[in-house]
Formats: C-alpha cells, structure tokens, sequence
C-alpha cells in the first residue's frame, strides 16, 4: 500500500507528554502536517502494566489510523518500551518509529566511557527498552535506569523550575549519578517524554560533564529521514496544519501543554474522541 | 432485597489512596469482611472529566456487586463528587456511602467560624462536592477549594515526611490558609484519600490553630451507623477477612499500599481482575 504524501504523520502520547516530540517533528519538518492523539482518558500510561499499555496504545494506533496518516510516531517512552512490536505486528503496512531507538542511538554516539544512565517511568525501566536498545548498538555499554514518577507530576503541574523543582531532580539523580564508584555515566538519557520540561533543574544537577540526551530531537531526525527513504515526504504546497485531538478533558489539556509544546493553545482547538 | 449480613462490604477507588479509608473502616468494624477493589488500569480519576469518572465508577462499582457485597462504600473522593448519584440510581437497592458526606457533616461540626478550607484533585474541585456538601448543613459557610496534584505523587512515591514534601506542602497551602485577609480557615478537610498519608507535612504547615479533617474516619462512623440501621451489621462467628482486587499491576499495588494501609502487602495476596 501506497500513501498519499499529503497524509499527515500520526503521532501519539498518553497525555501531553508527546507534545515535546511533536514540537520537535514540526521544527524538523515545517511541511508536514501532523495528527497528535492524547490518551488522556487513560493516562499515565508510566504505572500500568504491559499488558494494559499494549491493550491502550492499540486503541490509540487505530483512532490515528483510521483517521488516514502516513506514518505512526510513538511520542511515548512506556508505550514505545511495551507496545511497539506488538504495533508493528497489528498494522504491517504503516512504518513506525518509537521514540526509544533514536534516543538510544544519540546516546550511544555521545558517550565516550560507554556509560549511560536512563531516566524514565516505572514502566519504561521494567520493559529495559533502553538496556536493549543500547546494547543493540554498544554491546559493552553499561547501563543504569531509575524510574523518576514525581517528575511527571512537577511537569504537568508547571513546577518546572526553582527549589522544589530542583530538590526532586538532586533526590533522584544524585544516588544515581554519582554515589556509585562502579558508575560514572557521561551521558544521561530523558527516557520518559514528559522530562524535557524539566531540563533546567535537571541539567544543574547533572552538572557540565555529563551529556542529557532529549529523544524528542533524535526522533524527529529518524523520521525525517525514513520519510525521505520512504518517498512519503510532503512534496504539495498545500499549507500544512496540526490537528490536536484528545480522550478525555481539552480543557485541563490545553491549560497543561504549555508546559510541553512552549505555546499557548485552546480548549476549542482541541477535538475530544470519544473511545467508549 | 435483603442482604446476608455475612457478606463483605464493598470498598472501591481508583487505586491505593482507599486504602486509608479500608483501614478506618477495618478499625471501625472489626467483625466486618471487606472487599476492595482499585481500579489501578485507569488511575488517577482525579485528573480526569466527569463523564469518564462515571464510567469507571460504575463499571469498579459493578464487579463489587457482581461478586457479592451488602454495602458499597466509595473510598474515592473523586468518584463521590461525579459519580454517586449515578451509581444509586443504577443501583437502587444497595446503600452506598461515599466519603464526601461524612468529612464535610465532621468538617461543619468542627469549625467555630464557618470558614473551611478543602484540598482535593482537580476532578474533585470542579465538581464542588465539599461545597455542596457544607452548604447543605452550614448555609452561610465560607469555603475555599483547591487542587494538589503533586500530594499524590508524592503519596504514591512514598515521600511522606522531610524537606521536600513540607516544601510542596507549604507551596500549596500557605496561599490557601493565610494569605487571603478575607478567608481565615480554622478547618482543613485532606478531599483525597491519598493525603492522609502526607498528614504530618500538612499539619506542619497549618499549625495547631486549624483542624485538620480525614475523611476516612467520619466516613468509617457513618458506615457504621447505616449498618446498624439497616441491620447488617455481621453478627456470625465467622472470622471476617478483607479480599484486595486490582484491575491492572498488582506487583506496584503491593509495594505503594505500604503507605497508605501502613503495613506490607505480597503481591499474591492481591487479586488481578480483567476488566478489558
């Protein structure tokens, strides 16, 4: 099967997370449009088990899907982790790109020590989607993950900065990045979509030496490049536009994207889907 | 319909946070069996729409009933301020209670000038339970509502005491409680069955002069008292005994349920239900 160029890229997230991957698709590709669905009715997906994010993110596919796109972007680190070859195996005709491999991949070109630390939701630590990944690529590299479930919460809640912003970050990194004389990571991967909104306090602790590495940015690079590869790449001069839809509350969406995609939006500019 | 006293009560939430409420009630009535279910594959309700709340409440609801209980008690703040009238509509011969009724009866009793204050999800604000609640005993209360979403991650993550919770606890509350010259609140009421965990960061910051109200135990009191009237209270010899269900994760159940029903718990000893 063949897709119309014109298609936009489905992307999508449990909530607004995904939002920071989106910004960086439309930085990435300016012609692009774009379909960005938010499993808010169900989110987070970061606590729940394997099997009910798998059971989600089906769910989720297929609303995209169905609405006709050209390409699937999981702008979810737990849902990437759980569900992406269980979706690849459901629509084998669609290509789609997680937000896991790319992050992995900028990791391992970044790192000199081959040491790597990997921040995400319990979820994402228990699938060791990162662990793999990496291994994939630096079979030597050593790798230790922790799950940081209040930085979810500071970041929908806006606390992106200051003391207590800053308290969280010390208190997860800390014994994670320094406290261990068998690990001296260089590189400190944002393994969940939420955390971008976090760089700040996250990049003072980390500290100069150490590299944090944003899979938003290296995802949209991957994608760009498999549509090129894919000959998917939009080539009208239609006006391209995203189209933002959600499962459940707009309001509480739009006021909390701010956080996640640096721009103010609406609830009206919002399309709620019902998946009862 | 008549109900044999020997069966358990049913107790349902979104996840562990009724588990507060469950322990109250394992005090208050300590010939009673339990049965509780947390509805952990879509938690938190509390940042979710009333429409979807009510779904989910009525589907936790329905296993509950389906499986043999003679009472329902909503441990969920959320799901008592959208969803009750709902579910006794749908179920008319069981008496249900949920837990905003009986702190907002303790809350007016308590308070000398009339003025309370409630903390709560942003589901359980929108919905003006405590409100409505109050205003039906005190008239001319003066109430002041607001969400802290933080408290629950914080709860959940088991980071109940030192600087960071008091941090958070000091952010949300001084502008609540001391900063508006026209609300002086000398009542408190914790509108989220997971706050109760986070007690002593709370009451720390509201001082001595303001009451702080639990839920759980009003609740617990009520529950008892409709049980005498109803004449169910369980008057066999049986050994009572409590039964936990959750609908996703029970591995997770079991290591967060530390902190609200203040002893361990294995993961065998809960029971994963599919609701799919």
């Amino acid at each position: 099967m063949m897709y119309a160029k014109t298609l936009p890229i489905g992307v999508f997230d449990s909530g607004v997370g995904g939002l920071t991957v989106l910004r960086a698709l439309q930085q990435e590709l300016p012609h692009e449009s774009f379909l960005y669905l938010g499993d808010t009715a169900r989110l987070p997906y970061g606590t729940k088990s394997q099997d009910t994010v798998i059971a989600y993110a089906k769910q989720a596919a297929s609303i995209l899907i169905e609405r006709g796109v050209k390409f699937l972007v999981i702008a979810c680190n737990t849902a990437t982790a759980t569900a992406l070859p269980s979706l690849k195996k459901q629509f084998p005709e669609m290509a789609i790109v997680g937000v896991i491999e790319p992050g992995a991949k900028a990791a391992c070109e970044t790192s000199i020590n081959g040491q790597i630390a990997v921040i995400a939701t319990e979820a994402t630590v228990k699938a060791q989607g990162y662990q793999k990944a990496i291994h994939q690529i630096r079979p030597n590299a050593k790798i230790v993950a922790e799950s940081c479930t209040l930085f979810v919460a500071l970041a929908e809640e806006g606390w992106l900065d200051g003391d207590i912003a800053e308290a969280v970050a010390e208190r997860y990194l800390e014994p994670l990045l320094f406290a261990e004389p068998e690990f001296k990571p260089d590189t400190l991967i944002l393994g969940c979509t939420h955390f971008p909104a976090l760089y700040q306090p996250i990049k003072k602790v980390a500290g100069e030496k150490i590299t944090v590495i944003d899979s938003a940015h290296s995802t949209a690079k991957v994608v760009a490049e498999q549509l090129k590869q894919l000959n998917l790449l939009n080539d009208s001069h239609q006006e391209p536009h995203t189209h933002l839809m959600v499962t459940d509350a707009p309001g509480r969406f739009a006021r909390v994207a701010r956080n996640f995609l640096g721009k103010e939006l609406l609830p009206h500019q919002i399309e709620l889907v019902d998946f009862h």
